[in-house]
């Protein structure tokens, strides 16, 4: 019989997330500090690890080997994991199943990417300048107006409290920025329109890490484990030409699959993590995870309907985005969240939280849904 | 509860292993050839497909997904995996896992890689030239040549074998050469001593595929389902400067996981695909897999101690080594046996088999064990 075994969290660590020269050594230890940090904490020897997962678009060979030899760990099972944007929720997924099916108690997660200049979609050469993420999403939001009426303003809000949500992170890239207004969004340089540079997320250096741990384990490593209850994946290939650039189908069929698996319904939530890579994409999830009705998004991101609490450390505009490290992170947050140890950015009473992960224009996408209830 | 859901091959595929240009494009065309042709024998529609796991050490990112697009495949859950030369065995494992946690009913393997000038072992620069493969494997033979009196014919007698068995499969990439003598492997150019250029392996292009699917779906598959019966994964570490040159830990620690999880001993095992990459390496695998006493691998490779069928299908030396591809091309052929397909180079009578897929001077080790009976 297949079946589900129980799966937690019981550590997190992250680095911070930062831009500037980043060579192969410090990009290795980015990823040793975010671990090492977090195991320190924890009763876990580290020779009680069976698995390291490691997520990064680094494409050097053997990096998880690499990274257990620097750690000091002798896992069993070392492996990379990538899946580009979403590499962090592939791997989260992956450790999930190596400890699900049994063949592992624990699990390792390391997420870490350096700085680059922005991944080309270079596999649909037919899309021309659309190769650029930038595009994509701007296709997205001009949609997303024209069709539901969606305003340029309603966009840069969610820009503004993401970044506003950064300066209470330590860890995220814009911490030491400023609170930043709907109108320094607007007038911020173009980039295509109508997005503007601080509807886009900036590429940068960084690393979080989870520790996983089975049911039998999870108790006697972490006093407040939170619990991996639904997974949802879907990839709706990685040409967007045959679309709909109203909704984003993966994240559609990932979030049903997660929901289902879970029992949790949309209500039901209280922090979500989404894919905010740009300003239009968070508008997106909030209708495509069931937070809202289709269409309703900007209306949400104005205050005008109820949602959880989004992104609440800076989500992928304020945190930025480390490719490999960003999923990773995202979970970082909603399980700081879930064991009540956010400090000042703590969710009150919150005890259902989601992660949402995208790659590639929204051509894959993954949905964990979290719990700090068994 | 965490349990080991049954998890069967039901299909498999696979290009001809060659070298020369490869070209990005002709790069995924392997991979896609050896899929298709696997896919259009199968009782599955594309749309039937739940994973897609993608082994290789090619650095492009969101590779699985590009393959997905290119084979029409709607797979949910679409990553690459990697750990080297043992990246085929870990897909194979992470794509068990998914099946046997309960997430996924299919998952298709794909291993694939071009052929490079030979992957030096960037981690460890301590080790100077050795970072080469070469040098380490004949580090490993003059230590075992020592200790137990293994004599070069020994080690050259493994070649002849493999490089005959090559013959007779047109997928390999020796299968159009000749009958070579232990003579024209000791008379072949130095690489290392005591290594010649016939005890190693040559680095190629090629792509493997696998089909996996639950027990509840396999036998609607396929009527002859080969069953992964046992799992294990050991990793010393990336770099072997403590390591005992006598022994490979990582095999040996990774065959215990997979007896015990199955419930195979080592004289039950009928056929065997190890990881040749020097001739060597099969010596010590036939030591540190079980198949006979510590010190009497040269004795077994002369046919002077009874061991299983082993790498019929010209294993590495003959098959070509395709880092990405090998694992996955290792279980082809255990599949192919195990459901008494594999023509000329049958196996009489064989029911169990036995995969060991290494990287890195053997420092990870998988071993998987296979059954036709459930």
């Amino acid at each position: 019989m297949n079946g589900y075994g129980d799966v937690a969290i019981v550590g997190y660590g992250m680095a911070r997330f930062s831009r500037g020269e980043c060579s192969d050594h410090s990009l290795y230890e980015l990823a040793v500090t975010s671990t090492a940090e977090m195991l320190n904490e924890l009763d876990i020897r580290r020779d009680g690890i069976d698995a390291l997962i490691v997520s990064t678009t680094d494409g050097r060979a053997y990096t998880a080997s690499i990274l257990a030899d620097m750690l000091g760990i002798r896992a069993r099972v070392v492996q990379r994991v990538e899946s580009m944007c979403s590499s962090g929720a592939s791997a989260l997924m992956t450790a999930y199943t190596y400890i699900a099916s049994g063949l592992c108690d624990t699990a390792l997660v390391i997420g870490f990417d350096a700085y680059d200049s922005g991944m080309l979609l270079g596999w649909d050469v037919a899309r021309g300048d659309a190769r650029h993420p930038a595009h994509w999403a701007a296709m997205y939001a001009k949609r997303h107006m024209q069709e539901f009426g969606t305003r340029r303003e309603q966009l840069a809000m969610v820009a503004v409290k993401n970044r506003s949500n950064a300066l209470g992170n330590e860890k995220a890239y814009f911490h030491n920025s400023r609170v930043i207004s709907v109108d320094d969004v607007i007038n911020s340089r173009p980039v295509v329109e109508p997005l503007r540079l601080y509807d886009c997320s900036i590429a940068c250096n960084g690393a979080a890490s989870l520790l996983l741990a089975s049911a039998d384990r999870a108790k006697g490593i972490c006093r407040e484990p939170v619990w991996i209850k639904g997974i949802g994946s879907s990839s709706v290939g990685a040409s967007i030409s045959n679309i709909d650039l109203a909704r984003m189908d993966a994240t559609i069929d990932a979030a049903r699959q997660a929901y289902r698996m879970s029992g949790v319904e949309p209500r039901m939530v209280d922090t979500a993590q989404v894919h905010d890579s740009f300003t239009i994409l968070e508008v997106m999830a909030y209708e495509d995870l069931g937070f809202v009705r289709k269409g309703e998004g900007g209306y949400a991101a104005e205050g005008k309907v109820s949602i959880p609490a989004i992104n609440t450390d800076g989500g992928v505009l304020g945190r930025g985005h480390s490719s490999g490290a960003t999923g990773v992170a995202q979970v970082v947050e909603i399980a700081r969240q879930l064991m009540h140890r956010a400090g000042s950015r703590q969710v009150r009473d919150c005890s259902i939280g989601l992660v949402h992960n995208m790659a590639a224009a929204g051509t894959h996408a993954g949905v964990i849904i979290l719990s700090n209830q068994q």
